[in-house]
C-alpha cells in the first residue's frame, strides 16, 4: 500500500502542470498563510505608498552648476617670503571658482631660484657621493632635481658629499611643517552658490535666498534654523562638521567632501538643500606615510638681463571637493507610472557631471508583486 | 443555507492553494480577459521589441575623452590696461583644452599691486571708522584686503574715515560692469573634439570627419545637415540654442552646459553625435543677487630691486561643461539576452568621468512577464 | 465530434480562469518539464548564489579620493629657450595633483613677445594680401592673432604678402614636431595615492601600503604580485599596458584613462585594487587630423619700464585621466535582502564624482523567480 501511494506521488510528479486539485481544508496552515499575505500587503501599501511615496514620479537627472567664492584674508611672515598678504587670488588654487578647490594653509617658498651649478638635496640618498665618479655626467639623481655634472661636492676629504646638478638653484631646502602658517585660514569663507534644475519637471532652484536686500550674503552665515538660503561656510565649522579640527588637517594638508542634497517633493512644495561634510583622505589605520596633500607651484620672473628666475611654494592645504545630488518627485497616477515604466530604462540620462540617474525598478516590482499577490486569490465556485 | 455558504467561502480561503477550480464559461468575463491579455502582448511586441529594439543588447558604459581648443582674437582698450589683444591662451582658463572651461569676456585689471599701507576699500563698511580707535591694528576688515595698521584715514575731522590696511595696494576699484569689453568674444569659435568608445562591442568613434582635406577644419562650422561632423561652434550660437543672448550673458557670466549624445544603432551603423546646450546657471525668479560668474586672478611680478608687484584681474565670463552621454546597441538573440542579464547587475561599468551606465532591467522583466502570460494558457484536456 | 471539441476548446479559451484541471499522467513531458525547471534552479542556485554571492549585500556608492604626484626631471635645449631644466611644478599642468593631469613632453617657446606690429603668421591663408585693401584696419584675421593695422607687407611688388597686425609680436612660428623634447619622460614615475569608502559598512582603505618604512614608497616600484599596495607608475609602462609606445604618444600628445578597480569581498576580508590602462583618444581609423593633443599657456613679465612681455608655450603631451570604481559586498541574509530592495531605490547615492551607483535588482528577481518556481509545485492530496 505504502509502496503504490509513493509510486502515485512519484508519478504526480512528473506531471505536466495538468493536477487536480482537491481542497485540503486546514485552517491553521491556511489562516498562517493569509497572515503572511496581509502583512505583505500592508508593508506595500503602507510603507511604499504611504511613507515611501511610491505613487509619485521622480526626476533623479538633476542638472546642476556650483560656482565657489572664498573670502578672508591671512597675513604670513616668514624668513624666505617677508610679511605677506594671502588674499583668495592667491590661497585658492585653480582660482576660477570650481566645485574642486584647494585652500593653501601652509607653504615653503623657495625664492630667486636660478638655472646653475649647485649640489643635490642632501636628503636624496642617491645623490650622495665619496667621489666624481659616483656623479655620472649628464645623469639624474633619482627623484633629483636636475642632471649631475660629474662633480662630487665634498667638505672634506672624509666627509660624505653630494654630487652637484645642473637645475633651479638652490634646491629646496627640508621642510617638515609644524603648524599652519596661514593661521586664520579657518576663519575664511566659502560661498558656494548652486543652481538646479529637473527638466523632466522643468523646476529649477537655487540655494540662495532670492531677496533684494544686497547686504543679506554679506552679513549672513549659514544655519540650518535661521539661514538655511545663506550658503556661507566658515572652513573652520566645514572640518568640524566632518568630524576634524582645521588646525591639524591644515598642517599637512587633506581632503573633505561637500555634499549637497536636494530631495524635493514637488507636491508638497518642498524642495530643500542639505549639506553634508565628509573627510576624504583618511584611512583606518592612518598611518602618517600616506597622509598630508601638497605641492609645488612657480612663478616665472625675468631680470633686466632677461634671464629667467622664479619662486619655487610647495604649498599644503585642504581640497574641497564639492558634490550636488538630488532627485525630485510629482505625483502621478499608478497606471501612467506603471506604463512609463515599462519604456524606461531607455529614458535620458542628462548631465552635468554631478548629476546622477538611477533606475526606479523596486516601485514596478511591487506593483508586479500586488498583481501577482492578487491573482492568487481567484475566483471560485 | 447562506451561513453556511458564507462559513463555507470564508473557511476556503483559508486553505492552502489546494482549492479545486470549477470552470466558468462565461463569455463576456472570457472574452474581456483575453483581450486584456492580447493588448498587453500587442504592446510588448510592438513597442518594446520593435519600436524599442528590446532585442538588442546595449552598452551604456561610454568611455570618453573630450579636447576643446578655442580660435579667436579680441581687442580691449581701458584706462588701466591700454590697448590689449587677447587671444586663447589668455582668456581661456584653464588653457589645457578641458571640458570645463572658461571663457573671459569682461575684466577689472589692477595694476602695480605692491604690498604696502593704503586705505581699505570704502566700500566695506567695516572698514569705516571715526578714529584710530575703530581700527584695531593687527586685525581684518570682514571680507576686507588686508590687515589694519591701527590707523583711521580722514579727509577732515568730520567725515567718514576708513581704516588703513597692510595689503596689496591700491585696492581693486568697485565696478559695475555695464557691457562686455571683449565684444567680439560672441565670433569665438570653440573646436570640440570627442572621442567615444563602447568596450563591449569594441566600437570607437569620433566626432570629427575622417578626411584627408586637412584644410577642412580650418573652414567648415557645424551644421546639423551640411556639417555634422565639423564640431566648431560659434560662442554666440551655442548661447543662442541655449535661449539667451550672449551680450547679456557676457556682460555678468554665467553656466552653459553642452551635452554630446551618441544614441548608436550599431546593427543600422547608425551612430551620430548629437548637440544639446543648456544655460545652468539660471533661477526660475532671476534676482540679480545670485547672477553672474566671476572670480580674480593675478599675475606677479617683480622689479630690478627684487620687490614683488602684481596685476590683479577680476574677470566675468561665460564657463561651459561638456558633457558627454550615448549607448550603443547591437543585435543579440533572445535567450542570450535573458540569461546576460541574470547576471548583470555585477557587470563593471567602465569610465570616465563622464560615462554613465545604466541598468536595463525593462527588457528582463518584460520577458518574464511575457513567460508569466504564457504560462497562464495551460493546457487542459 | 471534432467540431462539437473544436467549440468546445475556444469556449473554454474565453473561461477566466475557473479552469477545472485533470491530470494528464504523460511521464516524457513531465520528466522534460522538470528536467527544465531543475537546471534552472540548480543554475540560480550554483552560479547566482555561489558563483556570483547573491546572498551578499552590496554597496556601489563608493566614495573616493585622489591625490597624484609626479617625479622625474628632464632637460631640454633648444634654440628658442636655451638649456631647460623641466621638474614636475613644471610639466605637471594643472600642478595641484588631481585625478585629471596634464604631462608635458613636447614644446615650442615663443620667448620675448611684445604687444605692437608685425606681420601676421603667414601660414594663414586669410591673412595674404595683394596690397593695403585686402588688410582692412580694424579687422581680424580668420584665427588670426591680432587685428589688422590697414597695411600689406610685401617683400617686393610681385610677391604675395601678408596683413600686417596689432598683437603679440612676433607670432609663434610653424612647428612640426619630429620627436618629443622632454626624452626621458617615458621614465617619469606618477604616485597615484587612493582612499576609498564605502559607507554602508563604515569600511574605508588606501591604496598604499601601511608601513612604518618612510623609504619604502621611495624605493618601491608598482608590481602585481610584488609590491600591489605600491601605487608608483612609470610612465612608460602605463602606455605600454594601455597597448601604445610613449614615444609616439609623446611627439604629438595624447590621452590615457587610468581605471582603479576595488571589487571588495568584504566577508573573506579581500579589498584590493586593481589598475587598469586604456588610450582614451584614438579613433579607430586613426586620420591625422584628429589626433594629437597640444594647447598653449603664457608667462607674462614686466621690464624695468613697466611694458609688459611674455612667452608664449605651446606644448604637446599625455593627458592622464585617473577614475575610481568599486563595490563592496558582505554577507547579509536573505530575507533581509528581500526587504532591504523594496525600498531601495530610494536608497541614497553618495559621492564623490568617481562613485558610482548600480542598481542591484538581478538578485531580487531571482528571489521572486525562486518563489515562482516553488509555488509551480503545490501541495496535493
Amino acid at each position: 500500500m505504502a509502496g503504490s501511494l509513493c509510486t502515485g506521488r512519484v508519478l504526480s510528479l512528473f506531471d505536466y502542470k495538468t493536477e487536480k486539485y482537491i481542497v485540503a481544508k486546514n485552517k491553521r496552515v491556511g489562516v498562517l498563510y493569509r497572515l503572511i499575505q496581509l502583512s505583505i500587503i500592508g508593508y506595500i501599501i503602507g510603507w511604499v505608498f504611504i511613507s515611501k511615496k511610491g505613487y509619485q514620479e521622480t526626476d533623479e537627472a538633476i542638472q546642476s552648476s556650483v560656482i565657489t567664492k572664498l573670502k578672508g584674508v591671512s597675513v604670513t611672515n616668514t624668513s624666505e617670503s617677508g610679511l605677506l598678504v594671502w588674499g583668495p587670488e592667491d590661497y585658492v588654487i585653480p582660482p576660477q571658482g570650481e566645485g574642486v578647490l584647494f585652500i593653501v594653509t601652509n607653504f615653503l617658498e623657495t625664492p630667486n631660484q636660478k638655472l646653475g651649478y649647485c649640489a643635490e638635496n642632501p636628503r636624496l640618498l642617491d645623490g650622495h657621493c665619496r667621489d666624481d665618479r659616483d656623479c655620472k655626467e649628464g645623469k639624474m639623481v633619482v627623484a633629483g632635481n636636475g642632471i649631475m655634472s660629474g662633480r662630487c661636492l665634498r667638505q672634506d676629504e672624509n666627509s660624505t658629499g653630494t654630487c652637484e646638478i645642473y637645475g633651479w638653484c638652490p634646491t629646496e631646502r627640508k621642510f617638515k611643517p609644524q603648524r599652519p602658517l596661514l593661521t586664520n585660514a579657518e576663519n575664511f569663507t566659502i560661498y558656494i552658490k548652486n543652481f538646479i534644475q529637473f527638466p523632466k519637471f522643468t523646476f529649477s532652484k537655487s540655494n540662495v535666498l532670492e531677496t533684494t536686500d544686497d547686504s543679506y550674503l554679506k552679513k549672513c552665515q549659514y544655519d540650518e534654523k535661521l539661514h538655511p538660503y545663506c550658503p556661507i561656510f566658515r572652513l573652520g565649522d566645514i572640518t568640524r562638521r566632518a568630524g576634524y579640527n582645521f588646525q591639524d588637517m591644515a598642517t599637512y594638508g587633506g581632503s573633505i567632501g561637500i555634499m549637497i542634497h536636494w530631495d524635493c517633493d514637488l507636491d508638497k512644495g518642498h524642495c530643500h538643500p542639505q549639506y553634508h561634510f565628509t573627510r576624504l583622505d583618511i584611512s583606518v589605520s592612518n598611518k602618517s606615510i600616506a597622509t598630508g596633500f601638497n605641492f609645488r607651484h612657480t612663478r616665472y620672473y625675468k631680470n633686466a638681463a632677461g634671464e629667467s628666475y622664479r619662486s619655487l611654494f610647495k604649498v599644503y592645504g585642504v581640497r574641497f571637493n564639492i558634490v550636488v545630488l538630488g532627485k525630485g518627485a510629482f505625483f502621478c497616477d499608478m497606471v501612467l507610472l506603471y506604463l512609463m515604466k515599462k519604456g524606461n530604462s531607455y529614458r535620458e540620462r542628462k548631465f552635468e557631471g554631478f548629476g546622477y540617474d538611477k533606475q526606479h525598478t523596486s516601485t514596478m516590482q511591487v506593483i508586479v508583486f500586488v498583481e501577482n499577490l492578487l491573482e492568487g486569490h481567484r475566483i471560485k465556485v
